[in-house]
């Protein structure tokens, strides 16, 4: 069945430019466009949880070929208010990159603290392929993500029992993604701001999940086999120490990722394993900027690869420490791509780049017309 | 009337968001989208002149605040068919990027060799303001740059003689801009494809240009006092030397910029002052990969915010060594947003990131309507 899936993908592979020569000498290279209206439509249309499972098949896939991008840290520039941040990587056949911003104060005007735009491009001529808000998608690869790692690195003989602290904009899209994945039963949680956990209460309720409302972030941690953080945490904070913490447990710091923010403590980090996607963009914005330089992290495309245990002892706490990666975009707009070939009413077709009759004449198919 | 247009654009700078509350408690931030459509039929309205004039107004205002932004060298993927670049800068209240190509091989098949996308965003927020193709306007934003240096930095006591190398994509353009800020008379030029000459020739004589075509570049540069090179020149060629040129002339080596190609020779480079945008990313890129990183060279932000002659004496050779760099598509970006508030028409207006009535509730904004 996987196998069958990733055939799939490198078929498709083969051809991903679409260019219509209407007949004459002039070429235009289409590119579908979606806005978030459109993207919320598609992602109806198909059903969060089928679009789930298919992002972790894609990211499975390009984990296992991890060799096979070019890949940087992310470029970020800092305002008082928030970052912006870009995250390019590419393979032999197409490039990807997201503009992503990080603007906590936002949610007092209104708006999302976070926000997306992405592009994937044909590497061979250069052209965008596809252009879209990733708002909702960087929610949805980031939960994907997280509940492919607790598939295979949550306790062996657990519970089905999540812990999620922080239930901001986040945390429904991690529930969905760990039901699609893992048998989940029940779901503990907290978060600071009472609001937040009512809503998150009403979506688990509507997901079929049991939800139980904890006082402190102990409190989660001491009920559960996997442990999900998903704060906006003030600097160098310490939601999480070793003696909240029970042995085996698996814990996903997904959230407060950037210079000088983290969740957990530096004795939690010092005493676990713990797995990262680009150890060189983990070290500036993870957990571990709570930890010594010399402090051994796993790659996770490495554990995948290879027959690593991912626990030496079945007590091992293991500590996920994401901090999203631009693979996982990249992942996400290749999925989204071979979605709109199904559902091509899904997005707008645009002639992005200038159809010319010449493509040394940029000038002359300026003018025409004019 | 400079510093009335200067001031046009602070004011501006205050209020760079369109934010509408639609009177409940849903925030709708719009951004405009132009597709080269769209920025074809803006520049045509405006007038391509009118255009170029703005553009170089602005890169004067910003080159002139030069330390009020954030810079970094571009960043760059590389493929066997080409180069994927993305080109990020920012001030305290707008931030933007460009993404851009440059895949030589691809006029073979019809298609242009550079294209670009870019994206002005709100520093405050993150949310993005403008995105767009910018194919056309990296055109135009090359040949106002070019125009303005040769503007200050041609020889004193020039008879308006300009000399073209490579008459590509940009190359009328440039005589347009040249054009518009300089008492230009006549173009000697010259290119090893003689349909492209064709063409070239034909464009500047509407602009009422008078053109001499010549059959080297040697001999272009003998009859001129301002040399621009456009090519897509090979790996480290030397297209001029010491030989071919005259006493006092400007050199704009504007074309052929990425690691591995360049179009002087390094004796040309080693006895001129030389004038860059931006240091780190020209040494890369530039002209100057043919000389030792000891090598003056002087920024064109210090020399125009100082008194620092352009030549200490009247024969010296100057080189503006121009790669493109981040600022200026900054600068276009915002000329072009300006404009579409008197041009509104000219836009689309999208609801690119979702409009939320909780912005911590993303998952319910998701599911509303399924």
């Amino acid at each position: 069945m996987k196998g069958k899936r990733l055939c799939v993908f490198m078929v498709f592979f083969l051809e991903p430019c679409t260019i219509m020569d209407s007949g004459s000498a002039l070429r235009q290279v289409i590119m579908w466009l979606m806005d978030s209206h459109q993207v919320k439509q598609l992602i109806q249309s198909v059903g969060l949880n089928v679009l789930i499972q298919q992002v972790v098949d894609r990211l499975k896939f390009d984990f296992q070929r991890w060799s096979s991008f070019q890949k940087s840290a992310r470029h970020a520039i800092y305002h008082p208010k928030g970052v912006l941040e870009l995250m390019p990587c590419a393979d032999d056949t197409l490039y990807s990159f997201k503009y992503v911003n990080g603007h906590p104060e936002n949610t007092h005007s209104g708006q999302l603290c976070v926000a997306a735009t992405g592009l994937l491009a044909n590497q061979v001529d250069g052209y965008p392929l596809l252009l879209c808000d990733m708002t909702w998608l960087t929610a949805v690869r980031t939960a994907a993500m997280a509940a492919w790692v607790i598939e295979w690195a949550a306790p062996e003989h657990h519970q089905g029992r999540l812990g999620v602290i922080g239930t901001g904009a986040q945390a429904a899209f991690v529930v969905e993604a760990v039901k699609t994945l893992w048998p989940l039963k029940v779901c503990y949680y907290m978060d600071i701001d009472r609001q937040a956990m009512d809503q998150f209460e009403a979506h688990v309720s509507t997901m079929g999940v049991q939800s139980v409302r904890c006082e402190t972030a102990a409190q989660v941690c001491q009920s559960v086999d996997v442990i999900v953080t998903l704060t906006a945490a003030k600097k160098h904070a310490s939601i999480i120490q070793c003696c909240d913490l029970k042995p085996g447990q698996l814990i996903c710091a997904l959230g407060g990722d950037c210079p000088g923010k983290t969740e957990l403590s530096a004795e939690v980090i010092s005493k676990s394993r713990v797995l990262v996607e680009y150890e060189p963009q983990t070290r500036i914005e993870g957990e571990l900027q709570n930890c010594p330089q010399h402090h051994d992290v796993f790659a996770l495309h490495e554990v995948i690869q290879s027959s690593i245990p991912v626990r030496e002892h079945p007590d091992d706490w293991v500590v996920f420490d994401s901090v999203g990666f631009a693979i996982e975009d990249f992942s996400m707009l290749v999925v989204l791509y071979t979605l709109i070939q199904s559902y091509p009413e899904s997005a707008t077709v645009l002639d992005w780049v200038p159809s010319v009759q010449d493509p040394k004449d940029l000038y002359g198919a300026l003018m025409v017309g004019s």
